[in-house]
């Protein structure tokens, strides 16, 4: 029987407990000190996010219940947020005494002691430091994945980012009938496909918050624009950090976006700035209700991580930019959509 | 005085007198032999499609007027339907005098004497038949472009894809703060990226008329993965056509299939197959209303196409194939799309 340990109880890491159960897998789901209640929920009755049942096949484990959930499991699967990657991650390493293939649902960037990076390169940094002769065998885990649709078993597919081939054998434990995988070697383009789509998806939030009642929803040419122009910038960030641009026209790019832009909390949060709300404000407000807003810090971070790679990049990437001035400097929404439209093209 | 023949008075042919005028062109708008109650209407008051007024600058002309209104024009635009595009080409290259840039807004194929063409290679050979000296300077319209919405000035992108460079200096006319354009010179890939999203958007609507009611909505992840999967075969299409991969990664591409896949004629057809009506009465029930779905002559024209390409193409197009069985032969939707599902990815 194939073990698995699923970090992380909140959206995304439950979620994964559907697919992994279907195929007869046993799953320790841990939750981290911010999952208490989730776990004591669970427990009781559904989880309290999904509103669904758990598989009989999930063993619940709290916060301080680290070393148990992981001990003799043939997969670790990490589903926390990005703000909580590092401690989650510093904490398995203190307590892992196999190397099981790591897969992770994380999305964005960390904040290491080195400044801003992509969560693999932060992970591998601090597992070699910690295990200089052990296997580092990670996958990016991207796609367009609604972790409230997954757990109803709607037609999924998922791009797994694989730092090496053997990785494979393990696709047969979480594919099923509704959920599909797709391989990519391009772990960089992976991630970054990931994190950047969160920070695109709040331009379309903006947009719906600028014309959803002016323009009574009439606006599909100005959505696709704008979707149309974050593929392209995301496609000219990829690259530039030497992944590959064909990951962005995929799943782990274009389909992601997809649905993040059509629905999710990244959107909400454009579209209340959108409607004049600053982004400060916005992030609280949503926070109150427990919905992170991944893709503000996201921008932030991104934008630190975009300076660095090269000095005049911003000038390829006008839509960042504005996202930059209307999101991080408070400038007026509507006033900087229309002059960085009317700057496209000819 | 710069002057343009619009030809073709119907949703596109209309909107496009907008930026048009916008910039100061005078407009002849032509209307074919199935546009004279549009003419009528448009001349009493309104354009009786966009429900909007038309400019000062466009004047008027009935189908039997076609030679007045191509008289010593700088431009024409052609802005039919693909059935349509054969017999107006036609008649235009008899009254033609001159050799003006010719842009077309029409997608989709056309059946000429020997079997389905692009549109650009039809008008090409037929053009050169009948000048073989002159210059055919052709432009091929795409992106992700609502004719409604460009008629009430929604921001919006379009593509060019023009066959010589000097065309670029007839973009000033076209282009204004809320109407941008951006070039290409794929020719092929804008032409068989608009022809395709339509027949692609069938696919987004079948899944809509599935499961909008059934899953209250929730389904972004299957939408996804349609739309998704859709850019990928396109992209093949396009390059095993001797087109460019990246033109579908971009406006002619995804933008427009983000457009006509969320709002369309071609995706309300998929949505009543989805819904269990068969493709013939569903084609009629919307021309009944004046609407045109031509996804359904792109699908099928375009299977001729791609099956004269190469014998096995279709191997690598398992949307194509799940839509020529739902569409064109009848088969349960949702059976054939769940078998689709399973047997993509891992």
């Amino acid at each position: 029987m194939v073990k698995a340990a699923v970090l992380g109880a909140g959206y995304m890491g439950s979620a994964i407990t559907f697919p992994l159960s279907d195929n007869g897998v046993r799953i320790n789901l841990w939750g981290t000190w911010l999952d208490d209640e989730i776990i004591d929920s669970c427990a009781r009755a559904k989880h309290p996010k999904l509103k669904k049942k758990l598989s009989e096949s999930v063993t619940l484990y709290y916060s301080d219940k680290l070393k148990d959930a992981v001990k003799n499991v043939d997969m670790i699967i990490i589903g926390v947020s990005s703000e909580g990657f590092l401690p989650v991650f510093n904490r398995l390493l203190d307590t892992l005494e196999q190397d099981p293939p790591i897969f992770t649902l994380t999305k964005g960037f960390i904040h290491g002691e080195k400044g801003v990076k992509r969560i693999s390169e932060g992970a591998e940094a601090l597992f070699r430091k910690k295990f200089p002769h052990r296997k580092f065998s990670w996958t990016s885990v991207g796609g367009p994945v609604k972790a409230t649709e997954l757990s109803n078993r709607v037609p999924t597919a998922t791009v797994f980012g694989m730092n090496c081939p053997e990785i494979k054998k393990n696709i047969k434990f979480f594919s099923t009938g509704y959920y599909r995988v797709f391989t990519s070697d391009d772990v960089a383009g992976v991630e970054l496909s990931s994190a950047f789509k969160n920070v695109y998806s709040i331009a379309l939030g903006i947009c719906d918050g600028l014309y959803q009642e002016r323009s009574s929803g009439i606006y599909h040419n100005l959505r696709a624009f704008l979707f149309n122009q974050s593929i392209r910038e995301m496609a000219f960030l990829v690259e530039m950090a030497g992944g590959k641009r064909e990951t962005v026209f995929d799943f782990a790019g274009l389909g992601d976006l997809h649905v993040t832009s059509s629905s999710g909390r990244n959107r909400k949060f454009g579209e209340y700035i959108g409607m004049g709300v600053k982004a400060d404000n916005a992030y609280e407000n949503m926070l109150k209700d427990g919905e992170i807003a991944e893709g503000y810090s996201g921008l932030k971070n991104g934008i630190v991580w975009v300076d660095k790679l090269r000095d005049d990049s911003l000038k390829e990437l006008p839509q960042l930019k504005m996202l930059r001035r209307v999101v991080c400097l408070n400038h007026d929404a509507g006033a900087e959509l229309e002059r960085y439209i009317a700057n496209s093209g000819y």
